[in-house]
């Protein structure tokens, strides 16, 4: 269904980052404390790193600044496999960075540079040109959506890779309440409208549509719906659907778990796996993720996701 | 010889920012290593806050971010007795920040976000003019002269607070080789022609002159040279050389000592006490400052700073 690895990279466009992750549990970074970092970041980022850890064939669109931070996210990415000749450095402005620290009912503060780092300087190049030219399939991520710059270039290679026969999948990891620009709303139908493979959580399904009838009628060809401890099912029209029962991990750091499923799914599915298999790697691959600190730590090869899925329990 | 302290603040004027430190020596920030931070920071900071915990009156001006970061130097200096009500909230850039690793040499690698930071949105607002109107001394941080957009307050504060019968002190605290921008030479020049007191390490003397009597031509009364492990030495115009042997610490992050040393040695000044004193105040501020881990966590009031006097060696 979606265009097999051989026909070119799985392509995503959006914002690479580091993100420093504070050691203990409490409120913000209003006082000196223990970190760690700077990991790797940026959620098409993850996506494509576990994508290019599985096996598949990938490459990443984004900007880093002149600076440590985007060196080792560059390193990372092309040690994992990834095609980055079309990740620009910026000889101004400094890579994106996130400082993440868990409060104790699991939520989240944050100190992001994003829309005022390289991160925001996304841009046609002729590399960007190429990548775009080359790619079989483009993984649109959500948050992208929200990055304005980003935008004419997911646009088009929506168009360009869907012309030259290849496949969309969406993943719209965007929060309804965060969603404050108008145009955004405009960027996701047009996706949406593209889309082969649509990768929800279940509290994304409301900004999407819940109904998988509708969403078939619409010209998607396959849903998997990300629910967390709920495990993961995937639909597609005129079958029944398919579960995978989420894996029993003990969570260290949940950042990145719906990314390294998405990237482990749609690379399974373009090197040709079943349904059922993808769907078990994308669960494992997600599950080990959270075992490891850091956004993508965890992603795992081939040979870790099928040892972790025989060493590891599951929900029944 | 400076204006008294009750005859209204002690101004400083640059960037606020913070600091995260590596807590391991090696090479830079490619990889995810053990950080501790965010610590307050920023030269011009570091002097302000030795300068209000010592006990002088004190106030600054700069700009932070709408953002943790931010609110950690605001609070740091509003607790240490510094009039903060000239440090703006930019609501759209984050707080400049410096992630600093020592090398096994005891150089330093950065990954610095300042120049596309708040700091550098420095800028007119009404608080900023009543601050500069109502200080009675400017201490100008060589550092804030490489950033452009504070220029024109520092250039207006020297104006005023000298026109009301006001005094400055300077801390070249750039180093030659770094200047690269053309301006920075003139505005050196204006400064050094409003400047009382001078406060160079050893090494910046080579940017503003290494002849005592030439200065004192130049209207400066009063020269404080840094030597670090050499101690400290006050030259006055037809007076003997005032020195200040060196504290012997176990130095954990140099970072701020320069600073620490100026702020103690302002305030102490202002307070009235005696040149041998300011000075042996200052070097223990400066001493102090490095056996503790942060740009500004060991700048003392005047109680520790007896303490420690009191407690610790001097090199003869």
């Amino acid at each position: 269904m979606l265009a097999p690895d051989e026909l070119g990279p799985t392509l995503c466009i959006g914002e690479i980052l580091v993100e420093i992750v504070a050691d203990t549990v409490g409120q913000g970074f209003t006082e000196a404390q223990a970190l760690t970092g700077p990991f790797p970041s940026g959620a098409p980022a993850i996506f494509i790193d576990q994508c290019g850890r599985i096996g598949g064939s990938a490459a990443m669109i984004g900007t880093v600044g002149d600076d440590d931070f985007g060196r080792l996210n560059i390193e990372r990415l092309h040690r994992d496999g990834i095609d980055v000749s079309a990740i620009a450095v910026d000889p101004e402005l400094p890579t994106g960075s996130a400082f993440v620290r868990y409060r104790p009912d699991g939520s989240r503060d944050f100190v992001f540079n994003l829309a005022h780092s390289a991160a925001a300087r996304i841009g046609w190049t002729d590399p960007v040109r190429r990548i775009i030219d080359r790619a079989a399939h483009l993984h649109v991520m959500g948050t992208a959506l929200a990055m304005t710059p980003a935008w004419p270039l997911i646009d088009d290679a929506l168009e360009s890779v869907r012309a030259r026969g290849g496949t969309v999948s969406f993943d719209p990891n965007l929060r309804k309440e965060l969603i404050t620009d108008p145009q955004i709303g405009p960027r996701i139908q047009r996706v949406m409208a593209m889309t082969n493979l649509l990768l929800p959580s279940e509290a994304e399904l409301e900004l999407v549509g819940t109904d998988p009838e509708r969403l078939f009628a619409q010209g998607i060809s396959e849903i998997v719906v990300k629910r967390g401890a709920a495990g993961a099912i995937a639909y597609r029209p005129g079958e029944d659907p398919v579960a995978s029962p989420a894996f029993v991990v003990e969570e260290r750091d949940p950042t990145g778990a719906g990314d390294c499923f998405g990237g482990a799914y749609v690379a399974c599915r373009r090197l040709g796996l079943t349904v059922q298999r993808a769907l078990d790697y994308a669960s494992a691959a997600g599950a080990r993720n959270v075992t490891f600190i850091g956004p993508m730590e965890g992603a795992g090869t081939r040979a870790e996701l099928d040892a972790f899925i025989a060493t590891t329990e599951r929900r029944t």
